[in-house]
């Protein structure tokens, strides 16, 4: 008897139908002779509407607050999936991320998982019962309601998947799988079987929406099967899996983009030792990633220093960068959120020391203009101005024969 | 400095504009230099919409999934008063019944409360802050989310009031206090200033809304003065307390009715002794509680058995019958919903023996028909006719000059 960890996001759950839905699809999967954990995202624009009756109350949201709220999302969901099961005449039990045993750190609205411990999924699952977890939440090691941020619900599920020892996280959706690129820009963008962690990883981090990147590295990390499908054509998707000799080299996998950057540039930044430490010091003091980095040759003495950051985290940076700008001695800030990273995936590039040439050539060929890049060894990363986005997703799935 | 316990029922965190009036007056009362503990309900309609999306998805309800289901309505509306009352500069923290240390016993969707561990609040108390606390819900001593029924978040203010040791429980709803009688159906039905617990416990059990009646039993246990209260319109209302000797000693206080009760009859029953307490043990085992109960006399050895249940235990009361009639010797069951039960309460009925005979009397001139009788010290209660209770009330109330 194998165990399968089956997730649900929020338009799979989206109503009563899509439920009963979902639970006819977990009893036929636990009748296969599986065994089946379930884990849920909040219904639909629950989460939506909540953020929007808290924006209605009041201007101040204490984090701890957010997560009690937002946390009520995936329990209406989980007890209304456990009833649904019950008609079917499967054993289903709802446990909250407390009861069972996602323990994470005290950092509200984007906790990390720290334990998972499991007795109580693991001894209904011994009772012959179907788990059903609310995704995206935990209990902190101070016994207070936390939430995953972002993706929250894939992550719970691959980190229930990697303790209970899960022979594959299916992780449903509204898509029937990883794409070569987004279909709606792209429509001949191909569906890809399989894809390797590192390359799910890279496109998770560059604005493919399928995956939260965290879940992707937690599923990497402990080596849990990702099986990304639709749950309303229940079709074979796409296997997230450990990279192997039988696995397709394409120079190129996939090809992204992301408009939710923007871009801050400090200026006139004296040429001395250790002020560029002390600005991305002063950002990671606020928690906020920063992707690309360029400093421009220095003349008379001073420099440019341009990085991006998520579009939400502009205000912040910029109040961070400001509140430096006479420390450092620099001349002012400038931010940017009109931009968009658009980027290229694939394990192949190791391999391949031809893509960037025909990255720049294609983007070029259509007219668009390179701001910044940033590569990895299996990555190349372009910001352009947003306009030029779509266009150069275009040019790049041509260019490099996805479709 | 002393410590109040408010409860805020639905209508009166209803929307975002209610729950930030109802900031602004948790605001005003710590401002006075009083300790604040707050209880909440589900806003508005929400358990209603939570209970018809449970009905749209399943027609079969485990209890433990339900509770799981409808305690999620007050997590939403204490999250919410927290950021609202953050905005004020209030301090406030939020608990789920769990956290709030109200353990129950493991009895699904009508928890009892086994004791209140309230270390948590203390603490949040002794640090200046606002503990805003989940009504209606528990935790069970097996680590599971439950309910405690109907006037739950009653009950909830009223044990937090008792184990906090807090000098009043205010009980805040959408009418202005509790009154001689249903001021829809007489409209000069007067407010009252006080009430004894033991009046208002009668009130409750006949069908007076405005407090559930475990919630006036617990005060009355743990003596713990309840003040009923316009979260609208913020006026005084009315004190349930101890009955002492500067109280009105009207004959009769209040005039009640309940349109909720159904009429079971098992007809025939042979005259033979322990036959009656085999139906009311058969009755009690299923945890019906059983309101009046007439035996007519017996005529040639058999004899009627007529009770009053509530209606929504009417299908299973109807089955008990019906499933007792062989053993007992019976000859069937006959129910009937359309009955209402009217009472007259007043802590002066011990004193004036009269009133039973004034009931009778103004009913009768009515032209109402009486089919059951019961009594208590301070109680007389009389099933009639259900299109005859509103006449009922009206006759009564100016029968004993309420208004």
């Amino acid at each position: 008897m194998s165990l399968v960890v089956q997730k649900f996001g929020g338009t799979s759950v989206g109503d009563a139908d899509r439920i009963r839905a979902v639970a006819d699809h977990v009893a036929r999967t636990k009748r296969a002779g599986n065994d089946v954990v379930v884990v849920v995202s909040a219904m639909g624009k629950t989460t939506d509407q909540l953020v929007r009756l808290a924006d209605d109350v009041s201007s101040v949201q204490p984090e701890r607050e957010v997560d009690m709220l937002l946390s009520s999302g995936e329990r209406i969901t989980m007890s209304l999936l456990c009833m649904a099961l019950a008609e079917l005449g499967v054993e289903a039990v709802s446990f909250t991320g407390s009861q069972a045993g996602m323990i994470t750190d005290t950092v509200h609205t984007r906790a990390k998982i720290l334990e998972v411990r499991g007795d109580r999924l693991r001894s209904t699952l011994a009772a012959g019962g179907v788990p059903v977890v609310a995704g995206f939440q935990g209990m902190s090691l101070e016994r207070e309601v936390t939430t995953l941020g972002r993706g929250g619900s894939d992550t719970t599920a691959v980190a229930l998947a990697a303790a209970l020892g899960a022979e594959a996280c299916e992780i449903y959706t509204d898509v029937s799988g990883v794409f070569t690129t987004d279909p709606r820009i792209v429509p001949e963008a191909r569906k890809l079987h399989r894809v390797s962690y590192e390359e799910m990883q890279e496109m998770a981090a560059t604005g493919g929406r399928v995956l939260a990147l965290r879940s992707v590295e937690f599923a990497r990390n402990h080596n849990v099967r990702l099986h990304v499908r639709s749950s309303f054509t229940w079709e074979p998707g796409t296997w997230v899996e450990e990279e192997d000799a039988q696995m397709e080299q394409a120079v190129v996998t996939a090809v992204t983009h992301d408009l939710s950057e923007a871009k801050v540039t400090v200026t006139g930044v004296p040429d001395k030792p250790g002020l560029a430490a002390k600005l991305f010091r002063g950002l990671a003091d606020r928690n906020i990633n920063v992707d690309m980095i360029v400093q421009n040759i220095s003349l008379h003495g001073t420099t440019d220093i341009s990085f991006t950051i998520p579009e939400s985290d502009l205000v912040t940076s910029t109040d961070v960068c400001e509140g430096l700008v006479a420390e450092l001695g620099a001349t002012g800030v400038v931010s940017d959120d009109d931009v968009a990273r658009v980027s290229l995936i694939g394990v192949g590039m190791k391999t391949h020391p031809g893509v960037t040439a025909t990255t720049f050539e294609s983007l070029a060929a259509a007219g668009i203009n390179i701001e910044m890049i940033s590569t990895s060894s299996i990555r190349i990363s372009c910001l352009i101005r947003a306009e030029q986005a779509e266009d150069a997703v275009r040019a790049l799935h041509a260019a490099f024969g996805l479709a």
